[in-house]
């Protein structure tokens, strides 16, 4: 099946590239929240962030900073929203992180989903137990030292 | 200035804390998405993604990646939003990854605000060219050996 991000990772499909290393390219989205809106993904196929092996997350994230910092040079934008769709939401089932230039009053609405609030401080400590729990199971199968308490 | 975050790293302020590590904290956002909706912090201040020493980048995103799976494991998330606001509709200014359960069907708008167009390639070419111009300032100030072309 023909993933269209390892495509433009090999020069199959074309893009508008603005930054390329050996581990991962950035490319202008299409159809973007604000024009200099851009992808980053990793050259090899992994579908979500939970899936890239942890020696790339340094480099990857690493060229999101850069790619931050240039809409601040380049576009002149006062921010940034850096972003990833892990299954839900995701278009394209190659792991990429949406990096989009922002000013103050663009109109996105970003975090203004409407919030909720948690019935008691009882709900709030049974997620807090289940997460706590779940990480806890996930660091001992990889082998860490000391799990959290 | 008090800095919440920072208090919240040091134990000065209450939080529920779901994991923790010499680098960084998690807890519980008051107001969440949805039930589960974690705050990644490093434990040391930097305002946004741009100012992380790069490595803190790979422990820190180690740590989003273990939370993005707790959130399937223990509450049943079929998917999950990472999100980063840098400056502009960030709360606090101290770096946090927001680490989101999702399900389909959530209602959650993510990326589904309106998108826009490029007006034509010639400024699809003009928004690239200045990205890539000011990642090779950037790369070149940091000392890299072979800026992109």
């Amino acid at each position: 099946m023909a993933c269209l991000f390892c495509q433009i990772a090999r020069g199959e499909a074309p893009a508008y590239r603005v930054l390329e290393d050996e581990a991962s390219v950035a490319f202008l989205d299409h159809r973007p929240l604000f024009p200099g809106h851009c992808l980053l993904v990793p050259r090899d196929h992994y579908e979500t962030l939970m899936d890239l092996p942890p020696a790339l997350l340094g480099p990857l994230f690493r060229n999101a900073q850069v790619l931050a910092r240039a809409m601040e040079v380049a576009l002149g934008a006062e921010g940034s929203f850096v972003a990833i769709n892990n299954r839900v939401s995701q278009s394209v089932p190659h792991v990429h992180i949406h990096i989009v230039p922002r000013r103050k009053g663009d109109g996105l609405r970003g975090f203004f989903w409407p919030r909720q609030r948690y019935r008691s401080a009882a709900e709030m400590e049974a997620v807090q137990k289940a997460l706590r729990e779940a990480i806890e199971r996930l660091q001992v199968g990889e082998g860490s030292a000391e799990p959290q308490r």
